[in-house]
């Protein structure tokens, strides 16, 4: 089937689905939560196969999925995202004020391009898919060329228990190669695109999307260099303990996460150097997910390793599998470096930046562009005034992560997951979390409406109008 | 002063500002406002002059502009665009949920480019300034050419009642030519745009803003047809007050407003025609912004009475000014034109396609893409189903008017001033009523922090926290 025929039928689903009561949305979604699980022990070989990935990972991961589907029937249940707000009739006011009652409205097709990394969280049915479900859109998805078949496992495994569930045919369907994601994003009946990748993947469909007659909204999210900062005190006191934890980050899914810190700023980094150079010697080699990220991986640890300054701490030694690197560069050199020393390299290299000064570590600090996450290494009553490296790192990013590591991402509601570009293409919105259904409703008021004739959720007294601002008041 | 130094002291100013308490933003909005009040006098001639709209028209302009600075103002005190959310640590989850306190942060400097329609609600202490400034931004405004002295007049005193109210300087400035506002877009320190004006001029901006290194979120609101539907009750029963509303909404400020409805779609619509032709006759001549804005009235208003099967309805009789002009199409010729016929007019021309019965009603309102508004004029249990023409419209509107004129927009709550492309580049957003402070505002979550290190805002027993989403509960 083509994408024009695919398109055109998730938009005829979608006007179909556009009546449908919060429960239905909720049924669809648990459905979906449901078959997968029941499938897992099905699914988890597939991605092994695929992506390289340990079983116990995959089984989680799986695990997180249906989870992401259940929290997003929670805020459908929950109504938030409706964002009702009424204000009254006032003949007294000068102009008077007509009657003006306020609610979100799905944006149609949604076209989701999921992620090499994780097959499940961020695939077919990741949390882009269960955020444009629980918004009420259809959804048409490019399935990532790193792990096909267990997409289309997972593919089939949605589209039959969403009909199970009653949904019209056509609202979910998946398409698989590049002009076919291009043409989905260029489809007059595509209303809005989700992202996760690569920098430059999604700035070309970021591009495709804004140069289009009629301009969609793209949510991508697009990566991070993921800063983490370390105080004087912390490098001295706790040397070992942060180079242990930050190895475990940088090895974490092969050093193949979004939030993989790639670079440890620290005030004083003779001593974690040292932990390190012993810890990475003795770290087991990663399994990346397949050869085209073993090549992009070793090209950009190799231009990483080029940079005027740079100096290997370890690297564990010579095996099949790609190795674990750490190096580290003085902040002079850092700064003097540029753009060339800030590179995301996806696998297990980072780079330890050695300040001799806290003033250099706000330095090279302020050199960072948006990411979607840092973090500040720290003790309570830090010697070090804190007030300027916070207010500097909250200008960058969407979460900041105190004494803990980046990697691992509650999928809940305080969440937020993007930031300034690159980290994501659209700052206001986060990909991961119950809010991420925001993404897909737009604003919609109904001027002086006759009661019959308005949303039941917006008629006078519906139980939806219990958290609704009336009058300015909430 | 170049456009660099001034977006740079922006950048200055809004470091100053982050750590302000809500009451001082309050105190510059109001402080803005009451200059501005004071003004009043001084402001509503050069204005007249410069725009040719009349004294009562740009003396209740003034107000409601100072009546959006302070709805801000109360917006502001609010909080709700805070948008807290808090997770607890919750050690008993699988995987351990850290501590999550989430809230919005201002974005920057924010771009404004004012429309010309309205000198002051639109204009450089406009709806985006202030929302801007009461997201927490600086702001670097775009004066719009049609009105430039009073522009610098409203400039100057905002500027002065900025300083008096303790802001540092540079946090509100003003660049004057195309080649300033092109430059403004671009700055790598410009961390937004907003803007009002035409699908031209707005898409050039648009795109501009996302071909930069960094693209930027850009908030633009560039018109709209706003189709009104008739119903053939309304259009027997009600020919003449709806005739007389139709005119009135289409004459308002000279028919140069972006609700102006420029299509009224009437099931049979020879009694409306009919009382339109006597009531247009009698109308007075309009007098425009300036001869430019009458160069390309005339030329448009020229193109749609070229449109095959187009004829006159009437016209008032010639004078030095411009004419009202409506012109009847049916809707066999109206749909056989295609995009020809679907041209806003910025003047006091529209055009009434006449249907033959509902079913051409209906395809005619298929055939709109994005608006800011429409409206249905119908009576109460109408004989016609209004069910599928209000989901048609809801699906390309930003606001739907039951049985009123869209012109004249209320400044609240519920407000929804914006829409599907080209109505805006950002359907998610208003540009109008205290929502609008949401497009410069994005959010952050800070994981594991210390009480002592998070904003007062997130901290445990702020007042902040009585309206907050905490565990998912609100």
């Amino acid at each position: 089937m083509s994408v024009d025929s695919q398109v055109k039928d998730a938009h005829a689903a979608w006007l179909q689905i556009r009546g449908w009561k919060s429960a239905q949305i909720v049924a669809l979604l648990e459905s979906i939560a449901d078959a997968l699980d029941h499938a897992k022990a099905d699914l988890v070989p597939v991605a092994m196969e695929e992506t390289n990935l340990p079983e116990a990972r995959l089984t989680g991961e799986v695990g997180r999925t249906t989870g992401q589907l259940r929290l997003m029937a929670r805020a459908v249940e929950d109504r938030t995202f409706l964002d009702i707000t009424i204000d009254h009739a006032d003949a007294s006011l000068t102009p008077p004020r007509p009657d003006l009652r306020m609610k979100t409205t799905s944006l149609g097709v949604v076209g989701v391009f999921g992620a090499s990394n994780f097959p499940f969280a961020f695939g077919v049915a990741g949390g882009d898919t269960a955020a444009a479900l629980a918004a009420g859109c259809a959804v048409v998805i490019k399935v990532n060329p790193g792990h096909p078949r267990v997409s289309q496992m997972v593919g089939e495994i949605m589209i039959a228990a969403a009909l199970k569930a009653g949904a019209p045919a056509g609202l979910i369907s998946l398409v698989e190669d590049y002009d076919a994601g291009m043409a989905l994003v260029e489809h007059p009946l595509t209303a809005a695109i989700a992202f996760t990748g690569s920098t430059h993947g999604g700035r070309a469909l970021f591009d495709a999307a804004n140069r289009r007659e009629i301009p969609i909204p793209f949510y991508g999210e697009l990566g991070g260099l993921n800063p983490v900062f370390v105080t004087r005190s912390v490098a001295s006191d706790k040397a070992k303990e942060t180079a242990e934890g930050f190895l475990g980050s940088i090895t974490m899914g092969a050093g193949q996460f979004c939030t993989k810190p790639g670079f440890l700023i620290v005030d004083g980094a003779t001593e974690i150097n040292a932990e390190l150079a012993t810890l990475v010697s003795a770290a087991p080699a990663q399994k990346l997910l397949n050869s085209n990220i073993v090549k992009l991986h070793d090209k950009n640890r190799d231009e990483i390793a080029g940079v005027p300054g740079m100096s290997l701490v370890a690297q564990n030694p010579e095996g099949g599998d790609t190795k674990v690197s750490v190096y580290t560069i003085s902040a002079k050199d850092f700064l003097k470096a540029g753009e060339i020393a800030k590179r995301e390299v996806f696998g297990p290299t980072a780079v330890v930046v050695n300040c001799a000064n806290t003033d250099e570590l706000l330095r090279v600090a302020e050199s960072f562009s948006g990411t979607l996450t840092s973090g500040i290494h720290a003790i309570e009553n830090d010697p070090m005034d804190l007030t300027q490296l916070i207010s500097i790192v909250e200008r960058i990013s969407g979460r900041i992560v105190w004494n803990q590591w980046p990697t691992g991402l509650a999928v809940t509601w305080a969440m937020q997951h993007g930031g300034p570009y690159p980290a994501s293409t659209n700052p206001l919105f986060t990909s991961v979390g119950a809010k991420a259904i925001l993404r897909f409703r737009r604003p919609i008021t109904y001027q002086n409406f006759p009661q019959s004739y308005l949303s039941p959720v917006l008629q006078d007294g519906a139980a939806e109008l219990k958290n609704a601002r009336i009058n300015g008041k909430s």
